[in-house]
């Protein structure tokens, strides 16, 4: 079962107490379809420049990741450059430039319209719209936003979430959008916007998942060393969503499993910078430390 | 198996969104005293003034906590004016007047000195260290401590630490004791000073248990409105602490056990000002919310 994602690739450029990495794979996109690809087929959406090296769409495709929907524009690739320090929570930008993602209009290829997933991730929202309208009754949506676009514009990502099935955001963001600064009562809030789900990411201190009355908080895999947190909230997305397809099951009880699955993936992403912990591990480390998540956290 | 605990009683004065409560009865070891009797007999031992109500011990014994250790010193009760804004994440102190406590040397009632079960609450490392000699062998020693103590009396605490089985402190605290950022690395180290256990208590986002070679993430029990958080560390403490001394048992099993019967004891706490909930609640509601609790974070 096949998932669709769009959303942003990036060369980014890293510094953190570990070290640096310059000009490295990054975007939302990306670190989504490499947490996804152990679940299920990814389908990639994106645009990079012509100064993207080709190696790196290699590297996806050996993945089995579907690069046929990136898009080579004219011009340079989106790039980002970041810092963290301290406790790492929040990345610092130091720079960005659009670049070819600032005119990015997504055309969806006749041979992904059919595609049963949906992840739109973080662009604005009536691109994630305009996508959206172009796939034939998926079965399942998800959606990722930003701070961005909850204050710039808000009516379109309003009438975005009336379509989706589970919003997926962070905690700032879940405050910022629903005005309320207890985050069990942001998750709650949220869902009257239209999701049927909502995920409210805590970096280091897990989520909370809203689904009907019930709330699941889950802490994030314990990890005594960060190397980069880039990527993380969308490579839980990859998992999560991975984990959906895979299994087809949208009842509590999987929801939540998918959540565990998204945790392990992003405490994959963390341990080293950008996507080179990710490219390097298999299907059979994720279930082996999803199985070790399950006994650590049980009381 | 009694829980002897010595620590402050306080009239605390608290503002938070959700109203005001002046001269109400607070203190670490009020705290830890009621959220401990759900599951064993307590001593207390403290100190309060001419000034504190009669009443308010009447409550504490009602309760089967035995107060006959609280020494009624000559002068003012020791009084905390504290404000929460926003998340209430931490306390703002308005005014802090530590009067009789300020001068209070415990002295172990005859009666108490056998006590198998041994809470220090926050007070000064030497003065917890000298309650200490006073018990004959007990059979489990946790204390709590706090920034002061750890940027003006360390030597102290750290010979006090090598004492103690348990350590239970805050996340700014475990980042300041350990000089380590990361929370998970911050538990690890502080094993190193002595303690058997350490529990890095993080507020709203739950805890590490830090035991051998392993880490347990608890997150708190999910609530959508915390009213006061005054005091839910110091339950959290006896809750905990309460829970070890019912069941005797040490085991990684036990003590994650008492560390979410303690997370349940203190979400209680916070569902009202001060000590009204916990005062008003039975070891029924607490054993109910624990199961529902472990039901609740199942996946």
């Amino acid at each position: 079962m096949s998932i669709l994602v769009v959303g942003s690739m990036a060369l980014d450029t890293i510094k953190t107490p570990a070290g640096e990495a310059p000009e490295i794979i990054g975007g939302s996109a990306t670190h989504f379809a490499l947490g996804a690809r152990f679940f299920t087929g990814v389908r990639l959406m994106s645009t990079v420049g012509k100064d993207f090296p080709e190696r790196y769409l290699d590297e996806l495709t050996k993945r089995g990741i579907d690069v046929s929907g990136v898009h080579r524009a004219d011009g340079r690739t989106f790039r980002w450059t970041g810092s963290y320090e301290g406790d790492m929570n929040a990345a610092k930008t130091l720079s960005v430039s659009l670049n070819v993602m600032g005119t990015y209009v997504p055309r969806v290829p006749a041979a992904f319209k059919n595609s049963p997933y949906v992840f739109l991730a973080n662009i604005g929202p009536e691109v994630q719209e305009a996508v959206l309208r172009q796939v034939s009754r998926p079965k399942l949506v998800v959606c990722d936003t930003m701070n961005l676009w909850i204050a710039t514009k808000l009516p379109a990502l309003k009438r975005l979430l009336k379509q989706v099935d589970i919003l997926v955001l962070n905690d700032g963001e879940a405050r910022m959008l629903s005005r309320e600064r207890n985050l069990v009562a942001a998750a709650r809030d949220l869902l009257r916007l239209g999701p049927k789900a909502v995920i409210v990411k805590k970096g280091e201190h897990g989520l909370l998942l809203a689904h009907g009355k019930t709330i699941f908080p889950l802490p994030a895999y314990p990890l005594a060393k960060v190397t980069d947190p880039t990527g993380a909230g969308d490579s839980f997305g990859g998992g999560f969503t991975g984990w959906l397809a895979e299994t087809g099951s949208l009842s509590s009880k999987n929801l939540r499993m998918a959540a565990a699955y998204g945790t392990v993936v992003a405490s994959f992403t963390v341990e080293d910078f950008g996507t080179r912990r990710i490219e390097a591990i298999s299907r059979k480390d994720v279930v082996r430390r999803f199985n070790a998540f399950r006994n650590l956290v049980d009381f």
